[in-house]
């Protein structure tokens, strides 16, 4: 039936005399996969182990998603019949035709995610449920299949637990796990693509930061826009990450590190470079400590990290005198606090640095102070959240519902 | 010096005390490509045979972009050395680490150009030049290396005339290449590719309407957004497809052949699937004919369909008066023009179908007639525009600058 679905778009739908002329008001991107094929089953797993077994890096050596684990985890897909075996394999290049649509359509999407070994030495995936949630979300919204979560992280498992040598057991320290799914239809036509391969490769990473937090600079980037309403931008699409390359680039020539994705004529704050941004003020009405963040209004990507940045505050934070709040913030709002002595401090959160303090923004023609003395790198929320983030990836939390 | 700069931006940019604050306006998208590295250089062409030519499909089994010729040409770039030898080899799959970057962050762009057999039983390329200028401003766009248009076109020129028994001789065929750039560095750090590979792989394709026209209904889409200003929606990058594939089967499901993409409050229209979008009305003002397109405002493909059409009717319908506009037109405007007799028809060009006519657009409630009789197919500015682009495409017009 997807089969036919698809057959159907290809050849024009339905006849004009069925049409009925109605407006759409929303994506229902799941729309395309109605039907019932073969699901994710992990019983079916085949497991060819590597005779070649990689010599591990010495941890300094470590550099993000650079190296990789003996094996990889792959799950075909095809329109016709639904998820064939899963299986786990020697890591090991594709084998691509050039017309296979990932090349040409960006029929791409991905997850990042974090194992770690506990002070018992187990293996600890951080709220996994959370990353397949979304890889779900972004699938759909590109004609790609939609799976099993459990199914899927029950095989990712697996493959952590066969590779778990890998996995340095230093603080700070974790596998860097990267679910991928690719369209691979051969053929250039414009449409949904009747086969995909969903792949796992994990990599050894080191802290984010080795030697302790070091702040960054942001230049607040309005004459390039990272997502609208109506796009992608809250998907985890390959199409949202390649044109933000050029806008890093120029920052970086300017002396900032990241870009501060400004949207709209209000210069609503949005994102930092690939992270969620966290602004921490006085409140202007009520004085009181405000930590807020970009609403999830469809251009904001929906960070886990992000999300339990806002469980802890609301938990932790809020019993204390916070208000915590998910809200549109212009960029002006953020110069009035730092003229009005009320900023307190911002952080970037993100799966591969938890979260990463800011300096000062370029905004315009002015440097907007984000409440860091010169001697410190980080403010005490951005501290603590590490520290508590940290605390329960790392099993310190005795039975936390999130590991 | 571009490796160089490429390590500055992974490790932060300049000191701080070396910042200047300023404002940045437009993006310069070739700023990573300051320094002189080798450039293609096709005296330097390795040609590798097939060793099992494929059999030529007979025309009427001829899908677009389902099957290929017998080689493809490739050209390797990294960031230290520049374009490496052009190689043609029989075509084959492409063997990529499951790290590569282009199946992570989308760094990918492509061309859409075509080949024919001229009366003479020559080969021509329609307009290299203009997919040569575009798929350069492509690329910059997404931090993946830039080329000489010139020396490509030749390479491309090399690989068709090997492949020149694939090249159907009727007319309204053609051979379709496919060139494509791919980001291969083989890791997840987001930054720009440190290596690219750009090959051209070409289809042989029949006519887009086989039996004649077939003019097709649109729904006006304005749930889902194609591109924005800031955006990268003006450029041919495979980013700007994925998003669109849920909105066109949603529209299928509802018996709509294509999306008519509306922008903003304001409901201008902007582009129709993949083809730019033309408009043939009476004028409000003065009565007279105008046939009119969106502008080139960073939001639309600078297609080389469309601006074959506008300078054909700039040499050939303006003297017999009609006026040819580029310029923003809203929904409500194509609307008044139904319903007040000044409509003439409505088309897309596109290079896959030259122009491919619309019968009527369903707008909110509405269904928006395009000015097509019942028993019509086509309006005379479009099989008009056909005609005259096929003749130059085929070699009717002898001495044309566009073969």
């Amino acid at each position: 039936m997807r089969a036919k679905d698809r057959t159907e778009l290809r050849f024009g739908g339905a006849p004009f005399n069925k049409i009925r002329c109605r407006r759409a008001y929303s994506i229902h991107a799941d729309a395309a996969s109605t039907v019932k094929l073969a699901e994710i089953d992990p019983s079916k797993l085949s497991v060819t182990k590597t005779t070649t077994p990689k010599d591990l890096l010495p941890p300094e050596e470590l550099v993000f998603g650079r190296s990789f684990t003996d094996h990889m985890l792959s799950l075909e897909w095809t329109a016709s019949d639904g998820w064939l075996q899963p299986r786990i394999t020697p890591y090991q290049n594709l084998s691509l035709d050039p017309a296979t649509c990932v090349f040409h359509y960006a029929f791409e999407c991905f997850e990042g995610m974090k194992a770690y070994i506990d002070s018992k030495g187990q293996v600890r995936l951080f709220r996994p449920d959370k990353n397949m949630i979304r890889l779900n979300k972004s699938s759909a919204r590109i004609a790609l299949p939609t799976f099993d979560g459990e199914a899927l992280t029950h095989l990712i498992g697996e493959l952590v637990k066969l590779d778990k040598r890998f996995i340095p057991t230093q603080r700070g320290y974790s596998l860097y796990i990267r679910p991928t799914m690719i369209g691979t239809q051969r053929t250039l036509g414009v449409g949904p693509p009747g086969s995909a391969l969903l792949y796992v490769i994990a990599s050894p990473v080191g802290p984010y930061y080795p030697t302790g937090f070091k702040a960054v600079s942001l230049e607040a980037t309005d004459y390039a826009v990272r997502a609208w309403p109506g796009g992608v931008g809250d998907k985890k699409l390959g199409a949202n990450y390649a044109p933000c390359i050029v806008p890093q680039m120029q920052a970086a020539s300017r002396g900032f590190h990241q870009n501060l994705w400004l949207f709209g004529e209000e210069e609503y704050i949005t994102e930092v470079g690939t992270m969620n941004l966290f602004v921490a003020m006085k409140n202007k009405e009520t004085g009181q400590n405000e930590l807020l963040t970009a609403p999830l209004d469809g251009t904001i990507l929906e960070g886990v990290t992000r999300d339990s940045v806002l469980a802890l505050a609301r938990e932790r934070l809020q019993p204390k005198g916070w208000m915590v709040t998910e809200r549109k913030v212009t960029m002006k709002e953020l110069a009035d606090a730092a003229d009005e002595g009320r900023m307190l401090e911002v952080f970037g959160a993100g799966t591969a640095a938890v979260v990463s303090p800011v300096r000062r923004i370029c905004w315009r023609d002015r440097l907007v102070e984000c409440g860091l003395d010169d001697h410190s790198e980080a403010g005490p929320v951005a501290q603590q959240m590490k520290d508590w983030i940290e605390g329960i990836q790392h099993g310190d939390e005795e039975g936390h519902p999130w590991r």
